[in-house]
């Protein structure tokens, strides 16, 4: 099983992560490729909720047809274009994931994604013993 | 064996990559240092083109050193400094790798790298069943 | 034994890094959050340095609160907000991990991070066989 803590020394987290996370030897690991707010017809969706919506049914999907769940998210890397789109994206990811999966994770504000009108990738790890 | 899949209930893969790679357990990796447009001489290559496919030089011998080859390949993270390039790393990545290697992938333009010159670097993955 | 390595054909890492590092199939793995210069009470630190050391301090927390130690590194992504505070960043770096904890790793300026006020994040991962 895949370990969550959050070391003592360290202060606690500023959102819904783990500062670590404990791989164990016997894993399956996923690599998933960064996910962007396209849907199943080819489509981008509009705004940050929009797309933020469909980055995280992206990934689920991914895990599902894996044989995954959200629980075995063990990694995200999270990329958007505008600071001011963050408190946007974490309602969407709250919604999507709920408050009780906390994998280690990463925000990051960039200056591009592979098309003009992107607005957030997440690319994600999991794992699973 | 590494699996590489793209799940029905996702869009298809919008260029050269997978949605989904599985590394089993018994999975030797090899993490590799992100790779710029250095060649072997510690030139750093004028020009898109000239850096990409140096990068790919980088990340291919990087792999034959430790008993890998380009098969092998889990996960990509390219940065590139303006998004005005991106079409051209695509034509040096398929030159480089062929159609057939399809890693889950990265793509993100950003600020900068460590030296101001450095057009592009790219992060690579593998691992060995 | 995770094995660091500077294959011939590519040019001599420019910092304090190996070009690859192999972690064999028994590993355990530890996958880290970004970490940033927040300490223990929860107070972001002052400029590059003051973060810088930070950083790792709490990198080193949560080796050492999952029973590895730096020399169980096998992979830093540094993301700085300013290429004028790389230099900055390398001293704080060989200060706090010395100079034979060579990780592979890769260096990147983005436009921002989680707070507007933060200048330097470190992801890393670390495997113990």
């Amino acid at each position: 099983m895949n370990e969550f803590n959050n070391p003592k020394q360290v202060h606690p987290p500023l959102g819904a992560y783990s500062h670590t996370v404990t791989v164990p030897p016997n894993a399956t690991w996923l690599v998933l490729s960064g996910q962007v707010g396209v849907d199943a017809k080819g489509k981008l969706r509009a705004g940050m909720r929009g797309q933020a919506v469909q980055v995280f049914r992206n990934i689920l999907a991914c895990l599902r047809a894996n044989g995954m769940h959200k629980e075995d998210l063990v990694k995200l890397v999270v990329y958007v274009t505008e600071s001011r789109l963050i408190e946007e994206y974490r309602v969407a990811r709250a919604e999507m994931l709920g408050g009780d999966v906390l994998p280690a994770s990463t925000l990051l504000v960039i200056d591009g994604l592979a098309q003009p009108d992107m607005l957030i990738e997440v690319e994600a790890w999991a794992a699973k013993g």
